[in-house]
């Protein structure tokens, strides 16, 4: 019994190294050097070729190395009866959170206009925001968005969520399903992505969605660039009725120097780093799922096929 | 008896209406259209010429507009028996902690080497910055460093404050006198100033307690210009000893566009918007202290002459 890791972010000597420290004598081996296809039980992936998992006749469970799992469904031939599992970790949610408010806060705060009156050396002071009246939404509810809901409500912000399942949050406007989505966009001033990308959620973010939310509202999108139509986007912010935007992901990644998010200016970039997978917290539940496979449990955070995430 | 208005930045007309709402009857005067200086027993004033009090014989409080009473005892003098009074007010604390969670978190997140990797079109995930690791100190655990403190601490960061008097606030590692300084600047990574401004705290942002911090340490001043030596400063940012700055407040204001603070990189200049006197949250308070002076009792909020704050 072995594990497969492959990655292109994640570095293979960390993850060996934390997760022998609760399995001593796992066998780790790197994609695509993993020797007797047949040895392997386990895959720890981000980001694997299509097709390629059928190469293991006793793979038990595919682990991904994040929290998103889209990763994993863009391979249209996936073995059955292989659990997927996907990475839920406290310091993932801490660092999304403190990435999501950072965002919610400089809009809030004029950062963004108060930048741009820096480089014109411009001491012009902005009538004064009001917390109690900057409406943040949040789209997706789950380990993620649900972290980052409660602390952006702690601040005094009125705050909202949509997700697919009805939810009680306390101190969070919880809002679900498709008719859930036009009441909750409406009420939302500054709206946050945190949505896994399904054949649901794809392209959720348009025209159509961008003109139901009120005029000046914000846009921060840390889930996945093609929850995104970038040209819609764009649109509204030249329209003006979408104020700014801070994106952390991108359709394609790194995003292109010719891509026009780079030099707009009501758009904030930054590197896909809202929220790296740490291998010092992540590994422990990654050896649970292990242990687990090995011993015939099911793994923990298996994700649903049907739903996909 | 009648009410002394003076402030340039203040909008008489928005006090005057708020105050009404609580006293209707007030007789509201705008400097320095006071009418006979003998019917005033109440001043509400940010920035008075030095001398102007005197000319007052019937005055009992002087109520500062802001939470900062600098601005008043820049009068060297000041009539005696007269109560100094300063603006403490919920709404100013959550602007206030707002202010600081963001710069915080902006420093934290990395976000000033984003900006500048955004205008290279530079995709590059820095270092995974680490919230357990991050300390963040408060100089000033008043009205305003105590709300901040808790909310900066509540998100996670190991945090510590200072205070001239010794204080218990639960989270926060409190720090007090001239001999709590060393220990307490030795373990801060982001410097946040929300000081009083008196003889005691001017310039105390200078060389010898930058060199304290640790290298790269943040400074976040939004407390009053002259706190900070700005050649000590610049120096420190140069070195790179100091990693970044984010200053509202200057020793002259509006900051003239030569100085150098505009322009530089690892600076982020705000007009002295932290935290603005709401009218509306701030009223109440002022209202009671005129009911209170005429009933012949003594106004809340009175701050200590030989203090200074
Ligand atoms: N930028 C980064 O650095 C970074 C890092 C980590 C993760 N991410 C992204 O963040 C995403 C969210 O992670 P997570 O751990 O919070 O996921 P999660 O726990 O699976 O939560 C997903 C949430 O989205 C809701 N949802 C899914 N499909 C929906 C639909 N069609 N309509 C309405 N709501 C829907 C779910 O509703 P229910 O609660 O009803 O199921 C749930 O509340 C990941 O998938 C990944 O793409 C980005
Ligand atoms: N930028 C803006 O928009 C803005 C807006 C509002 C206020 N401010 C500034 O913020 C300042 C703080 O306001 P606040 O309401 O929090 O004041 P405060 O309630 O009077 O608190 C002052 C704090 O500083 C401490 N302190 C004073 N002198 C000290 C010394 N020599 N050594 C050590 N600690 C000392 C005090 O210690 P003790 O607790 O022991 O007394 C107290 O903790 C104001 O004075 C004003 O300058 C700026």
């Amino acid at each position: 019994m072995a594990l497969l890791f492959k990655s292109n972010s994640d570095s293979a000597a960390r993850w060996e190294k934390e997760l022998r420290a609760h399995i001593p004598d796992l066998d780790f081996r790197v994609w695509p050097d993993y020797g007797d296809p047949a040895d392997i039980d386990f895959a720890l992936v981000w980001g694997m070729p299509a097709g390629e998992f059928h190469k293991f006749p006793n793979l038990r469970c595919i682990a991904s190395l994040g929290a998103g799992v889209d990763h994993i469904f863009r391979d249209p031939d996936l073995p059955e009866g292989v659990a997927i599992t996907r990475l839920v970790d406290p310091w993932m949610a801490q660092a999304m959170s403190e990435y999501v408010l950072l965002q919610v806060l400089r809009f809030h705060r004029q950062g963004d206009i108060y930048a741009r009156q820096q480089a014109e050396k411009k001491w012009d002071t902005l009538p004064f925001p009001d917390t109690a009246k900057r409406r943040v939404g949040i789209l997706g509810l789950g380990s993620l968005g649900e972290d980052a809901a409660k602390k952006i409500a702690a601040l005094g912000f009125p705050t909202a969520g949509w997700s697919r399942t009805p939810k009680q949050i306390a101190g969070v406007e919880c809002h679900s399903g498709q008719d859930g989505l036009e009441p909750f966009l409406k009420r939302t001033d500054i709206l946050c992505c945190l949505l896994p990308l399904t054949p649901q959620t794809e392209n959720i973010i348009d025209a159509k969605l961008l003109a139901t939310l009120p005029e000046g509202a914000f846009i921060v999108n840390s889930a996945r660039g093609k929850h995104v139509v970038d040209e819609d986007l764009i649109a509204a912010l030249d329209s003006g009725h979408i104020a700014g935007a801070a994106l952390d992901v991108f359709r394609e990644e790194p995003l292109p120097s010719s891509h026009p998010y780079w030099t707009h200016p009501k758009v904030l970039v930054t590197p896909h780093a809202a929220a790296l997978t740490n291998p010092r917290t992540g590994a422990k539940q990654v050896a649970d799922n292990i242990l687990r496979t090995r011993a015939g449990q099911p793994p923990a955070y298996v994700v649903d096929r049907s739903a996909g995430y």
